[in-house]
């Protein structure tokens, strides 16, 4: 296995989870460590969010279950080259209205966070996770009679790194490119 | 000063960072240490975020600054009774689609995960967050003449953590209040 240095070469120094975090796409077809899983979880549990309304909601599919394979039948084709190897396929679904119907403005935005915690929990303790927003979120809320209020966001997939090197050659050109992010001053418009 | 345990009662043990997160209301009216504000920015920028795209954008405010006394005009009457102590105010802002028009349907989602890095970095080094949801967005827009593709979404209130035996005593009993969650099985429609 090839290793190469996925670190973001970052101007300032920043925790080594967020420094070090990245999203590949060559995962280990293996089961999940159950005790990582729910502290990954429990991460994304104590997000912040507007007025503590928790507006976040996950179907949580280990490979080899049913649930697992609707996930995957809603993936992009692109996304099914590899999504199918992470342990774990996480439903990322915003409750963008409350039981009584209303709306809450902030909840796509809170089930971000809540992942970004969950996945920069998963990362300190060794997995890797990558997100996706390529998946028919249409069918993924029909595959589990989701109600309305609930609108899925992106899937998760989660598990153990794999090799590059196994990787078809357009999967492993993407791994190995060099990261990269806008200069702060693009992204910062006025102070 | 009275301190008060903020320690999430997590079921699982989880990075001391997210365990000890928290938003408080209770901010020193002091100025920013650039240092650790670049530091915030940076792991904002290397957030994850659909096809790379990087749709968030901040208007970093000084305390002390017109830019930070506009965001404050435009925040709901509660968030002025506290958020102006704060050293710096962030307006965090999503760029629901590109320069071409194309919208993006994860702008507001990829923003809050870039807020969640942010807030994450700020906490390890000793500084406190507490994200807004309530304020004027239009205002804030004409404030500092956006783009229409550019959605402010929150508020970031970013300093040194206070004295809550300083506020009054309703925010008081608010900063005093346990922390709470929803069960995880609440969260996990299925698996």
């Amino acid at each position: 296995m090839t290793i190469v240095d996925r670190t973001a070469p970052t101007d300032h120094d920043i925790l080594e989870v967020l420094q070090e975090r990245w999203s590949p796409r060559a995962y280990e077809p293996v089961e999940i460590d159950e005790a990582l899983l729910a502290k990954a979880l429990e991460a994304a549990r104590w997000s912040p969010s507007a007025y503590n309304a928790q507006p976040w909601r996950f179907v949580v599919a280990r490979r080899g279950t049913e649930a697992f394979d609707r996930i995957v039948a809603s993936l992009a084709e692109f996304n099914r080259m590899w999504a199918p190897n992470a342990s774990v396929l996480i439903l990322a679904i915003a409750e963008t209205a409350n039981e009584e119907g209303r709306a809450n403005p902030t909840a796509v935005y809170d089930l971000g966070q809540a992942v970004a915690h969950l996945t920069i929990q998963a990362h300190a303790d060794g997995l890797v996770v990558h997100q996706m927003s390529g998946f028919d979120a249409a069918a993924a809320a029909t595959a589990f009679d989701l109600d309305e209020r609930l609108q899925p966001v992106t899937v998760v997939a989660l598990g153990s790194l794999g090799d590059a090197e196994e990787l078809d050659a357009m999967l492993r050109e993407r791994e190995h490119a060099p990261r990269a992010r806008k200069p702060i001053a693009q992204i910062v418009l006025a102070s």
